[in-house]
């Protein structure tokens, strides 16, 4: 799985502002990145009168727009899908995954620290926190802490945790909509076994890419 | 793969109207409908200064928005996807999808005809012309004809040809991002077989869904 990472923060701390400077920081470093946004109060994002909106309200449980260079999609769920979920559905291709938000879950996080919000981070006790990036001179002991317009230094971080060392993980596996995580020596026999039985099936010689969808 | 059909049509025709009507119909029914809109000519759909835009123009390949009921997923393509692969990867649990557009591919077409548009219909030589939807009163030999409004008739002929018959087949395949069609004793094979490989693992007991992606 591509690794992710959250840019985690009080209400107005700066989250948006720290995540964007990464996100740019590291496509000029020439890695692909991936956004996720967690609006635990819901979002708009479709414009009333536009053809997206109006397949919705017509009752569409997912819309999607395609254009030469851009897919949008829009669409139900029953619950909230888990970020790990929308990275192996949606996200493809990706080197890093930045989230915003998402403080509660178990990813590697970064907290956006900003005086005028609160004056320590409100993750110090997570195990996960790898860095704070603040307006404020305090010291950490067990995490780095950067300026908070530092994102060159979080890129570092960053690019030397999770970036340095490719996977050579071939399959992601879900199983009833939870990652599987497959031991090496798995991952590399399944991944063979599934490859061999597709070979003699027309259009399916030299396979780069496989993907598959089996339902009881 | 769950059935395609498309709304096509000269622009200003009415295909979003139609289109609108007859997903309303089809929900009605209890039938989950999914839409596709191919937008030849691109589509803006966030709004500039929103968060969802920010993390896109700091250069995010892909932007997920993920709320309590709802997704969005604003993404990069090289080039435009088939219907086929938007269904595979982004539709899920739909029983049929209604596309806008895509009058050049092979799916069955439902084309809209509007008078002050053109008095004939522009694939009146496709054979996987189904049905017309017009407010003129010409004869069509090969195809039915409906009245323009007439979204529970047009709604009765998609129901009937492709929502009738449930389909066994448990894999939908991708590989090289081409769509693979399995034979039904193949199909369950590979079900089965893999299903197999899978029940000592972990997690994987009980598989009721099982998405798995391989990359060479």
């Amino acid at each position: 799985m591509v690794p992710i990472v959250s840019i985690v923060g009080k209400s107005g701390s700066g989250k948006t502002t720290l995540l964007e400077k990464v996100v740019a920081e590291l496509t000029k470093r020439g890695y692909k990145v991936g956004t996720i946004k967690h609006d635990v109060h819901g979002f708009e994002i479709d414009c009333e009168g536009k053809d997206s909106w109006r397949h919705k309200r017509a009752g569409a449980t997912t819309v999607v727009l395609s254009g030469p260079g851009k897919i949008a999609v829009i669409k139900d769920v029953d619950k909230e899908w888990p970020p790990e979920m929308l990275c192996f559905s949606f996200i493809n291709g990706a080197d890093i995954i930045i989230t915003e938000g998402y403080k509660k879950a178990g990813y590697p996080k970064i907290e956006v620290v900003r005086k005028t919000k609160s004056l320590k981070p409100i993750c110090r006790k997570d195990k996960n926190l790898i860095g704070i990036a603040s307006d404020i001179k305090f010291k950490s002991k067990d995490v780095p802490r950067f300026d908070i317009n530092d994102s060159k230094g979080i890129a570092n971080l960053i690019e030397n945790r999770f970036l340095r060392k490719k996977t050579a993980n071939k399959i992601d596996l879900m199983v009833n909509k939870e990652q599987i995580t497959l031991k090496p020596f798995i991952n590399e026999l399944l991944a063979e076994a599934i490859k061999a039985m597709l070979s003699s099936l027309k259009g399916c010689k030299n396979p780069k890419q496989i993907e598959l969808k089996i339902r009881n």
